[in-house]
């Protein structure tokens, strides 16, 4: 590939050492450990080798990386902890996914939250726990103070077998192993299957800590357009083929942030390309019980031979009862809890104790209807309001909180975001779950948190302002 | 170095294939990875370079590494999971430390754990939990239902604030970050401290998930001799000297599993040492509460400056109700929280509840004096009873739960081991506990697990056997 004209080799060196610079704090790139060849880094980046040198110059004269004559370039310590702020392009903060998880979990009473992720406390099933607090209160001494088993409480595992096979998954309780939460499984996942450097693909746009996450595991993330029946088949194909990913992860049954739905020709593909590819699919399916009728599943057509398949109860039992799982083929089980017990130990058997007891409650499906159908009143309602601010949903989502909504032609959703804000109303704008920053005219809603009329009037002052 | 006799080079091979297949299994060279040059691994490896020459041509041969020619050896794709197993030494599995907590956390109730890390259920806070179990059934929906902040629950660290005070350690609620157990968040300043390579000091023998952690974190632990008043100065500073470790972890107050006490005086030299090396120190402080009298703490010496003070009451209050923390200078805490949120989101906030109340229950105070009391006259009971079989203490620890004790001479602990669970008592070796595998003739005592007549009699059985 030839010198690009001068004006541009500016932009090209600089998109070069910003590269190297995001693998070093991302630890991809360790203190002492050598750069790709000048030649490497060239083809990688699809820039002249020139520009390489330059870049590689650069970043020695600002002491980040320094040069051994003969063997090329290293990276200079002493290590720095790691930063996820510092990995990837510098964010606004308005965009910046960790920033606004915090805003969110540290919002107080009198914030509005129609950007978070999660249902109000009023909508959890709060007798059930109250229920199941009160039976502990009265249990054995094990239950109160020991340890769980490795793999975690065996009746809640049963319970969640038998969950499972009510959407297609066939598990057996040995195949499934209890986390302190979805996103601890989802962790706990990436460990066993990821190193320092692999591509893993995530939908384009997706949950925003996906981003954060990976991340933490100094992998690189690639992005896959998602439709409104699942991923862009044929960029997923082409990102196969170009990037060699060792995962996938993704959402079934109701797509975060667009509330989309898998739809079964997707499915199937996505599942042929990954036997193709020898691709590992992480499905992250926790808001299954929010679904009005079983969407397909990737964990189902697979029968969980390529498909990992994680869950949870903090979207609609409690958060505060921390508990996720994981279901896996039975060859990774001992492997997973090997690294379950290294680096958690017992996991809280508490919390499994008292989602066993509020998962059988019988007062727990009559909840569910109820939450579902305030959901659907709620979807409808905030449709409504949004219309005449001109802002649209992408899709009309038969079920769940989310609706991804398109802002009127040339509103920006991060600077809107920034005058919420200061209104003490925290929204979530499109680019902080597309890694291509390609959503910046969208807003996911949670429509159970976007009741409150004050919502609406500040987006409406923020839209004019 | 010149070449070995032939006698001797067919191990030396064999060494230096163990070394590399170590290196690939614990993804420190990872898939398509250049292997070190031949000469480097020579040098590094203490062999001849014809050595290395033939352990690479095997190694190619087995298809674990292949060879392009004139630019050297390479790791062979695709990668496999993560396997704990497969890193290091081979272990014969009774000094195995997974297996090791694997035994105990799945050991049915007729089985005897003379070898465990815990207190019976038994013996942990259990009217305090009732109690606090009782009054969160009344409490708020938030409680119940809603995630922890980002730092965890504000009560509660304002509590472990005043208790770490009392123990000379200076950190205000604001430095204090609560995780899903004491393990957690020892593996959060993992992360946010160590990369793939780096060197970790560790007391020989020390808390075996400690070797477990470290290997999960793809970093090299090396081992300092531990002495009755902490660790070998001069071994440490030699290992600082030699390794230029990145991270010292350890044990203060009790020492597991020698229940050893730190001096002040070694206290202080280490501290020293690590200031002269830029060292950070992790001190895991979770038997804090069983002490009889405050010892001196590398976090009090040091105020947190170089040293992250972790605590948890999984083992004085409930190992069911999972909740650690960690304390740290000031600068670290956004990194950290920002590491919590994309690996576990929001923390387990009922779990903070419940041990915000049950710690400043009045009642928690009179029962660890009851918990402190009984382990006083289970260390004496346990070892007169010993003392028929030859097995002696090494020392006489000032609290704790912990008898660190060396067997009859020639006596392999291992072997004593695997008879013993023959008969469903499980013990713990001393070389799950060493890196230098130098403790084959030490068991650990968990004395409070240790009381039932049975233990004794299988212990005398397999003596004798």
């Amino acid at each position: 590939m030839e010198r690009r004209s001068g004006d541009e080799a500016p932009t090209r060196i600089a998109a070069v050492m910003a590269t190297v610079r995001a693998r070093i704090a991302g630890r991809s790139l360790a203190s002492g450990e050598r750069l790709p060849s000048v030649r490497a880094q060239a083809r990688a980046s699809g820039v002249s080798v020139s520009t390489v040198v330059e870049a590689y110059e650069r970043l020695a004269a600002e002491g980040a990386i320094r040069s051994r004559p003969g063997s090329g370039f290293f990276v200079c310590g002493p290590s720095a902890p790691l930063s996820l702020a510092a990995i990837g392009p510098k964010l606004d903060r308005a965009v910046d996914p960790l920033w606004i998880s915090r805003q969110s979990l540290e919002a107080g009473a009198d914030v509005l939250k129609p950007g978070c992720g999660w249902l109000p406390a009023t909508w959890m099933f709060e007798a059930g726990l109250r229920k199941a607090l009160r039976a502990l209160a009265r249990a054995d001494a094990t239950q109160l103070a020991d340890y769980g088993t490795p793999l975690g409480l065996p009746s809640l595992r049963a319970v969640l077998a038998r969950r499972l096979q009510s959407h297609g998954v066939e598990a057996s309780a040995d195949q499934i192993l209890l986390a302190d939460s979805g996103t601890q499984a989802i962790d706990l996942v990436f460990r066993f299957l990821l190193e320092p450097g692999n591509v893993v693909l995530v939908d384009d746009p997706c949950y925003f800590n996906f981003h954060a996450l990976l991340k933490a595991h100094r992998v690189r993330a690639v992005g896959v357009p998602y439709t409104p029946q699942g991923p862009d088949l044929a960029a997923f194909a082409a990102a196969l083929g170009e990037h060699r990913p060792r995962l996938y992860v993704t959402n079934s049954a109701i797509h975060n942030p667009t509330g989309a739905v898998l739809s079964p020709l997707v499915a199937h593909r996505v599942l042929k390309l990954a036997e193709a590819h020898d691709l590992t699919i992480v499905e992250d399916d926790i808001f299954a019980d929010f679904e009005e009728a079983p969407a397909p599943r990737l964990s189902a057509f697979d029968g969980l031979q390529r498909v990992v398949h994680i869950g949870s109860f903090s979207k609609t039992l409690s958060a505060s009862v921390r508990c996720g799982f994981v279901a896996v083929r039975p060859d990774w089980v001992e492997g997973l809890v090997d690294l379950k017990i290294a680096t958690s130990f017992g996991g809280g058997r508490l919390a499994a104790e008292i989602l066993a007891l509020a998962l059988t409650d019988g007062g727990y499906r009559r909840h569910m209807e109820t939450v579902r159908a305030r959901l659907a009143a709620a979807r409808e309602e905030v449709v409504r309001r949004l219309a005449p601010l001109g802002i649209e949903p992408w899709l009309r989502p038969q079920a769940g909180m989310f609706l991804w909504c398109r802002l009127p032609e040339g509103v920006d959703a991060a600077a809107l975001a920034q005058r919420c804000l200061a209104e003490r109303v925290v929204l979530a704008p499109g680019n902080a779950f597309s890694l291509a920053r390609n959503a910046a005219g969208f807003l996911r809603f949670n429509v159970a948190q976007s009741l409150d009329p004050r919502v609406f009037e500040a987006l409406g002052r923020a839209l004019r302002g």
